[in-house]
């Protein structure tokens, strides 16, 4: 079979799965979530032995210990996997909702309902964690999911994945909802993302370059989760404590993150009072500047930024901080320079406030608080499978809803056109 | 400048233009449409020249008649067209309505708000109504547009967009939001479909041959409208008189449209009584019937079909006509012929009609109506730019909201993440 062709018999299985998911209520899927919590603990030590053995070769291969630490599971992380399958399983069920309706004075009854989104192609890296948190999210959506971890986390998410199928199969399910790509090559890949017709989505789940590598081959839509260049703007006559709380919370409780802040921007009518403070908090934090000369002459332990140190996502004790011209030059600089993640603004001024939630163009806006709320749980979502940066479909944290789509579900009495 | 500079360009000056717009409110918009009814009228015999020149031209190239009728502008078409510039601004405007929200424990406050989609490419063939149509509901929703016409009807769309642009222009809102594409190049176009970053949607209106052509050339997202292959299963036990009613309307009222009726199965248990009847209220109407053995040998009228009449768009007064075996029969017929535009069941017996809602995958789904109400005006949207068959971002007839997508907007203060 070539490439095309196995692809081809694999997005049959997973859409004849979606048509067994349709016929299945809510308590069959939760049952089904029920299960594969059960399979996950039943074989704990197995799952553990497959993914000691990619640690192992991870190791050998001389991999970061950052990347080494998210391949790695142990006891406490596989019961946190298995205990967020049953939290999945306890959100509401989007299939069904009936998300618009009206009764035409001919008593045709229109209603717009939601349904699941059909099969989804997952593209990730080397965390074992997401492959039981994509089955479970797409599983309780109705959906069927076609995954492909990065080749380091091998083992562990077949160990995983037979754990799901065979929590599937215990509760009637079709196994085929969840399936794997054996073949690791870049070439399966590539087969994969241009199998229009048998794949109604891609969502990759990584690093810049993997997600530029699947938006570059696929013919398939994808939903892309490009970096975080999160933004702060400082108002003129801001609360210079609330604005330096915001942005060390921003930048410093865990700058690893996509909605960490990596630019302070900064009202130049204000800076002389504004920045000295905030800097200092920063800098006591254990945070590194990089300013603009303005910046510069008012915070002297700022090292001078380059021009590509905005737009630039650190992930790192680092903020790049540049003086601006008033709300109109910050709106600039993020028009220019924002990755459409996360824009904040600390502001007295509720005109300001409002032109900025309404100017920026981002996934999410933020006024007077940390851009690290732009998060599934914290907008109340319950789980995400990332956040989507793009503006097609879906945008921000990606929870059970942004998996369904919706059809339109017309009931009459023998109406007919005219 | 290289086609992908030129694309590139024009990019840059449409985003402007929805930054330009973000900052205008309904009222702003709405003077911007009024303008733009007032310079097509004011405009009209310069238009209707340029018309006349477009269908010269494809007369002298031996263009089918029906093609020529939908390039042809007259006084009245274009009044037709100026009144629906007017009707689209009398919609609500979709922008800043909240979609959802929620206030924590902790004060913060959570919305979901609609913002507009950014800069739309619309690519569709010789029908002059859409480039204004295109560009009022774009305008409304708040988003730029590049418009790629047929060429065929290149001076008409010349003229059409300068009386967009000039009514822009008049009501101070930026002319960039809409732009046109004067080099009707091929190559030009395929340039438009990969310039990913410029471009957030590609909306192609026409054949299948052009929607798979943008579908295949697009790195950029693609909202598809392939064919409408309806399909009307008649359930055991219905009504013959009703059956027949339905089926007259959705095959005979507008047989060209894709909303039309393209085969009807009838369950082998009652297709001795339920045939006839409604066989021969088709044939009254003029249809060509081709169906199974089964159905042949019920109506004698009807000619054999072949394998490919299944899944068959005639666009025409011919229906494919299919006797299966039970709802089963038809739910299988539907997931393997139909193109997930409109499918409808006609039946007494309520467990199947919600089978049939939930396990049938299309934009829409009717109960015991005709298929003809798949429409954006039936269905209460308005106005329409096309009906979506994708799955992804929108479904069913594309409307103003259809044109947008949302931002998460969080309104705090001072909170932080701990």
């Amino acid at each position: 079979m070539s490439l095309d062709e196995t692809i081809a018999a694999l997005g049959r299985r997973a859409r004849a799965a979606t048509r067994a998911l349709a016929t299945r209520d809510t308590a069959a899927k939760n049952a089904g979530l029920t299960a594969i919590a059960s399979e996950l603990r039943a074989r704990g030590s197995a799952i553990l032995e497959a993914n000691a053995a990619d640690v192992a070769r991870a190791r050998d291969k001389g991999t970061k210990d950052a990347l080494v630490d998210r391949l790695a599971l142990n006891p406490a992380r596989l019961e946190a996997i298995a205990k967020s399958v049953e939290a999945i399983r306890d959100l509401p069920d989007p299939v069904g909702v009936v998300v618009e309706e009206h009764v035409r004075p001919d008593g045709l009854r229109i209603r717009r309902v939601r349904v699941p989104l059909g099969v989804i192609a997952m593209i990730y890296e080397a965390r074992p964690n997401v492959t039981v948190e994509a089955a479970a999210l797409t599983l309780k959506a109705g959906d069927a999911v076609v995954l492909r971890g990065g080749s380091d986390a091998a083992r562990s998410n077949a160990a995983l994945a037979a754990a799901v199928r065979a929590g599937l199969a215990k509760a009637g399910l079709p196994e085929d909802a969840v399936s794997t790509l054996d073949d690791p090559s870049r070439e399966m890949m590539q087969a994969l993302l241009r199998a229009d017709g048998s794949i109604d989505l891609a969502i990759p789940r990584g690093g810049e370059a993997l997600i530029r590598f699947v938006t570059e081959h696929a013919r398939v839509p994808v939903v892309q989760h490009y970096k975080g260049v999160c933004h702060l703007f400082v108002d003129a006559g801001a609360d210079a404590a609330l604005a330096a709380k915001l942005a060390v919370n921003a930048k410093l409780s865990r700058p690893g993150v996509c909605n960490a802040l990596e630019c302070l921007l900064v009202d130049a009518a204000s800076a002389a009072t504004l920045l000295p403070p905030i800097a200092e908090a920063l800098l006591a934090g254990g945070c590194e500047l990089r300013g603009d000369e303005r910046t510069c002459a008012l915070v002297p332990q700022a090292k001078p930024a380059r021009e590509d140190d905005w737009g630039r996502e650190y992930l790192d004790t680092i903020l790049a901080v540049r003086t601006v011209d008033g709300l109109e030059g910050a709106l600039a600089h993020i028009a220019r320079f924002g990755s459409g993640h996360t824009e904040a603004i600390c502001t007295r001024d509720e005109a300001h406030a409002e032109r900025f939630r309404r100017e920026v163009d981002a996934a999410c806006v933020v006024v007077n608080a940390s851009t690290r709320f732009h998060d599934g749980g914290e907008l109340g979502l319950g789980a995400e499978i990332g956040i989507a940066t793009s503006r097609l479909h879906w945008r921000g944290p990606m929870g059970l809803e942004s998996l369904t789509t919706m059809k339109w579900v017309v009931d009459g009495a023998g109406q007919v056109r005219p």
